[in-house]
């Protein structure tokens, strides 16, 4: 049991109110009593040790240093008890422990802590082929809790990938390398899934796992198994306190993710301290509540045997995910910060690093492998090489007897090729769609899309009916059908974001989407920015645009998230006026594999534009209505996006009748698009002779961001209301009357 | 059990198929099967019945009217069996349907499905006095499943509150109404926190619950127990399947909150459709995984007796909370909706109305309340009355008893005057603060605060050493010690956020402050908007605000953060650059009961300047440097926030020795503030004269949002990296040097 000094414990402390004592001296040298573990820097100041009195340090800055011990030892010396796992586990645990201490940065007691089980694991059942990191039917690896990042580093270079070569590992976390502080997916191949953020990696490990359950279902035959893998992922206490894990493990018990394995690295210290400061949960319990097996190991710092068992038969039950529970001591050979916070977040020091290399008996300088160790690692190349031959072997029995689901497999799959068809699928979709709310034409779309794409795969966190998600025909993806295509989320934003990246991070040519209200991405907008950020193009529909919404209310009422999602890099915000724009919106998800797409749609009707098009939209701007007679330049420019293209046009029309005004109209579904545009088609839309002070944007939105094109706003600075929505729009101004009087003022024309 | 037609039982169906047979007409007249409890739209479109074969209607706009039951009837003619009863809680029901079939809008299910538990609690538990709905020790109650809000505004009405009259209900989601869509705490006394946004209301009632435990420990005496109340709540399957509430009952089982008691209405239909279409957790298991106690009933549409009893057993285990599971049927009542999503989401219709009537035996027309019924509820008034009386005693004892003690009660608690002597503290601080990191400014303040503000209490998310939150000497909160003030909220951003809002819309003069990451805001965002909506004045400390913060890469590093908030209504994003700017982002925390405050902090040691200044900061932004002659316009404007201030100041003193120029230096804590300031003001500081063309900004992160001051920006546009803070900021050019060459050209002398 661990037991940390806290104010809870009264002011004064004796001997007495401990056990496994431990006889500490900070580096002012005062003498210190602490408790096995861990303690809290923040809660003890003064503390009576015998008769001695101590005035504590203050925060993360003081250190504690063991010096005679009189109890227990912090580490047992009892490694595995086989000297060569013993080689090959702190080969793992010193790269880590030097990269950290060199880069003077980084976490090295999560990696020294998850050695023996990252090893059993990669060592004895990881299926992969080092020298093709995208080999289609590998075994997923995510390490969830991504700060340990030098584990994966060190497994990668260790088993025989390109990258991280060692001098990747020794400029770990520097500007440029490849061997970044948290493992970043886009630099390094071999890394499935960007984490770091937690429970991040939980939640799109259950992407890949549903990802590979419907390939499975899709192309597998009773006798070519042509897609048949594991999905694995290593979770720390950080990750299992976040809500994210939980909606993520919820709904991977529920579908019978029977090949998704879990790892709980249970060391009992996050960066505060030791987990009973905010956590007392049964774990186990929970994770059984879920649906999950929960399989637990005794020692998982030396019990390699109970560890192999372990994952062997998490893998011998197919027909729900499964949890291992892990002790380890975080920081594992570190005398002094072992099963402390400090061996979290900070390098050890060289002396710690000196002392922890004489506890383990590790001999080698920093950065040397053991040449029986690295022969024995490497090992992989040539099996994986043949892993892969077999599985390719395979392939081509599977291709002679199923020559096309082969061809449509070697296109999605392999090639990652969309299906052809798919644009004219969507501009005949938007030719016959007319005036009616985008939500509808965004549900028509996507039939039509999943009429020609079978990559196609997708759904809403509860709300389908209302966001128009369902693919009529297609059926609800779930334990018994994983060839389904409806995915049902549950209210369940966050984990349906990251599992949809998880999908499109799966590298097989799935086109995955997900949806919610507008509102509700603030939900999910950790695990979006991840997918934004992993390059994870998925498509995120979102419905109930604005206050146009109606009655809601506030609660239900997008006012800043259209700018907030804006300002996201790598994230297109598209808010279509109708379908000829709703076809460009996802025209340009289907163009880029790499970046988040996001539709905002209304809930209400809206006109279908003569002018609108197709090829405008995809340039992210362009004019849909302009009276000003060729080569003179409009006396006032209006913008208007989604529902209030509308508005603006209304808007014109007085302009043009009743003060015979030049008046153009810019359609703007996608500011970032318009922003990549070359200078001379930005020139062309909006005319530097007629300056921001002569143009107008109407949107139902915060005005925040608008000012790079315009000084006058017909916009909504504050929170929504209850209410219906015309009403809501007439009260909040969102009116063609107030965009004129807005073009009047800014032509000098005012009333 | 229910059952639903779906794709997984293959394309077509029998009757045999299905116990509970349930034959139904679409309002085509179509016949169909379905099943009793729901059925997914989606998911079948061609359904055999017997020998005809139906063509299904698409989506939501699909319903199914009953006609002739085959097998058991949808809903038991049984009630409570005990007809007082039965018109108390059919009352409630038929104000609920009544006001949803007038607005045309709403959810009429969950409030009918309600009923029952939500009339025990109040009649028989819940402690308040209608005509006071602000008295310090009322009981809590919480309507999580916020979209049933019409539950809430029948209680209140029929038990006597001042608002929501009847005219208010029969108002129900018009504009204007205060019986709004989701209750609104800003709108309506009585309504305690803003709920509709799922699993908000659960964990805000944790900080309700949190409060509670610390008043109480801060001020009973064992004779006099001044604060001593519950907090009740009413959660739905919605609520059961967001991670924030995982987190905030993990957190709630943790500090054994025994005083907090839950209802979950356990219907089984989500918007979608039944909830095992994406939930099949065990929820006893899982809440006592969080150190809950469970309690089952097992019908909770009739048997009161039974939710009597469970209620009573929660609120004698006070050494946990409990969670009471209520099977209820949604829309209760109705033939044809009862268990079913169309009683979800939408108003019945008239014929059904009048068919729910029926079957219940209400005689009574719309809006009617039975006079009986009416003086049973209204009986609460006196009891509401007497149960204030008396503890208005008791503090007149407490008051002789302890007087020190209940000044500050009454100042604190009862006035919420915030205490003497904190600005004092903030300047003091602030004037012996030099040179260092904000976080660490941000550090010193919060203990100096904390050395005058008996009222302050806080923490952060699993980063307390990081953030530099940590009081020292006043103990880590626990369920050994309420009257601690170190809030460990563990990795739980969203449940902070909501708990933090939760404590100060107990309403009881506490200072409530949480932390972590500013890039982590991202996974609190939907519970940050409500705070802020909620008009919830909590301050949110983070820090790691920009690439500055170095290796942690580009998942830790704020980019669209800075923007994104300063978006959001009701929330002040104040970066301040040095010890007096941060006083005044604390200031204006203290200063605004009804804002949220969000400190953006740094990692990095930044200069305190000789010209900051408090009251400068106070109006959002200020001169802090200009070498224009008196009367003379500068010829440009730097503008820098934050960190950022000192590279500013920095190309300032290079373009007025090496350029001569006359240049004036902005900083700008807080751009919404400034934003509210008289015209005067802000063209004081901006001049007309030197237009957005002559200004350059300078800021480690999006420039999205600044062009509303300045044409040129030195800002970053992209994702970060992993790398050193120093390197990082040169990669992304946040140097004097690019300020100098931006504002060169701005001024027509660029290189």
């Amino acid at each position: 049991m661990l037991a940390y000094l806290s104010s809870t414990s009264g002011p004064s402390l004796r001997l007495s109110d401990f056990s496994n004592k431990h006889l500490c001296k900070t580096k002012r040298g005062s003498s210190l009593l602490v408790a096995r573990g861990s303690f809290t820097p923040s809660t003890w100041e003064r503390v009576v040790l015998g008769r001695r009195r101590f005035s504590g340090g203050s925060g993360s800055s003081l250190r504690v240093r063991a010096t005679a011990t009189a109890g227990v030892s912090l580490i047992k010396p009892k490694q595995t008890g086989d000297k060569f796992l013993d080689l090959c586990i702190n080969t793992i645990r010193f790269l880590a422990v030097d990269a950290v201490e060199k880069a003077n940065s980084g976490h090295p007691g999560a990696p020294m802590g998850q050695a023996p089980m990252a090893f059993t694991l990669w060592d004895k059942f990881l299926r992969f082929n080092p020298k093709n990191p995208d080999w289609v039917n590998r075994d997923r690896f995510v390490l969830s809790s991504g700060h340990g990042s030098m584990l994966l580093y060190a497994l990668l270079y260790l088993y025989g990938y390109d990258r991280p070569t060692i001098e990747d590992i020794k400029s770990f976390c520097e500007f440029g390398s490849c061997a970044t502080s948290h493992p970043e997916n886009f630099l390094l191949p071999g890394v499935e899934v960007t984490t770091g953020p937690l429970g991040s990696g939980v939640a799109q490990a259950v992407g890949l796992a549903m990802a590979e359950a419907h390939l499975a279902a899709m192309f597998n035959t009773p006798e070519e198994k042509l897609v048949d893998h594991y999905t694995y992922f290593i979770m720390s206490d950080g990750c299992m306190q976040e809500g994210v894990t939980s909606e993520a493990a919820s709904l991977g018990g529920h579908l019978g993710l029977g090949k998704l394995i879990g790892f709980f690295d249970d060391n009992k210290i996050t960066f505060d301290g030791p987990t009973d400061l905010a956590f007392s949960e049964d774990i186990a319990k929970r994770f059984e509540s879920y649906g999950w097996q929960v399989l637990a190991v005794e020692d998982g710092n030396c019990d390699i045997a109970a560890i192999e068992h372990a994952i062997a038969q998490a893998r011998s039950d197919l027909t729900r995910p499964s949890l291992i529970l892990v002790p380890t001591a975080i920081g594992f050979g570190s005398p002094q910060y072992a099963n402390t916070r400090f061996a979290h977040g900070e390098p050890l020091g060289a002396d710690e690093v000196r002392a922890t290399r004489e506890n383990l008996g590790w001999t080698y300088p920093p950065f040397e492998v053991p040449d029986e160790a690295l022969k024995h690692f490497r090992r992989k190349i040539q099996e994986g090489a043949r892993l892969e031959h077999e599985w390719t072997e395979l392939f081509g029995r599977y291709k002679n007897k199923h020559p096309d689901q082969a061809a449509l497999f070697e296109r999605m799959v392999i090639r990652k090729e969309k299906s052809p068809g798919w644009e004219k699928a969507l501009k005949d979709c938007a030719a016959k769609t007319g005036a009616m709310a985008t939500r509808q034409v965004s549900g028509a779309m996507l039939n039509a899309l999943a009429s020609v794409m079978p990559e196609i795969i997708g759904g809403s966190a509860d709300l389908a009916p209302s966001n128009n998600t369902l693919l009529k025909g297609f059926g609800d993806f779930s334990r018994h059908n994983y060839k389904a295509k409806n995915l049902r989320f549950g209210v369940r934003e966050a984990a349906m974001t990251a599992i949809t990246a998880g999908i499109k991070l799966h590298g097989t040519g799935l086109f995955p989407y997900c949806a919610t209200f507008l509102i509700f991405t603030d939900y999910a907008r950790g695990m979006l920015r991840l997918a934004a950020l992993s390059e994870a193009g998925i498509t995120f529909v979102t419905t109930h645009d604005s206050v146009g919404l109606g009655e809601d209310g506030p609660t239900h009422q997008p006012i800043e998230q259209l700018a907030s999602l804006r300002a996201m890099p790598n994230l297109y915000m598209f808010r279509p006026c109708d379908a000829n724009e709703c076809a460009a919106g996802y025209a340009l998800s289907i163009k880029h594999d790499d970046k988040v797409v996001l539709l905002a749609l209304t809930r209400q009707k809206t006109n279908k534009l003569d002018t609108s098009s197709y090829d405008g939209a995809l340039r992210g701007a362009y004019v849909v209505s302009d009276n000003s007679p060729s080569g003179a330049h409009p006396d006032v420019i209006l913008i208007g996006t989604g529902s209030e293209v509308d508005v603006v046009m209304e808007a014109a029309d007085q302009l043009r009748t009743n003060d015979g005004m030049k008046v153009r109209v810019v359609s703007m579904p996608c500011m970032e698009l318009f922003e990549e545009q070359d200078a001379g088609y930005q020139e062309s839309v909006f005319p530097s002779v007629v300056p921001r002070s002569r143009r107008v944007v109407c949107e139902a939105a915060t005005s925040f961001g608008w000012s790079r094109y315009a000084d006058h706003f017909v916009c909504i600075d504050r929170f929504g209301a209850s209410g219906k929505g015309p009403d809501l729009m007439k009260f909040f101004g969102i009116t063609p009357t107030n965009v004129v009087e807005k073009a009047r003022g800014a032509v000098g024309k005012g009333l």
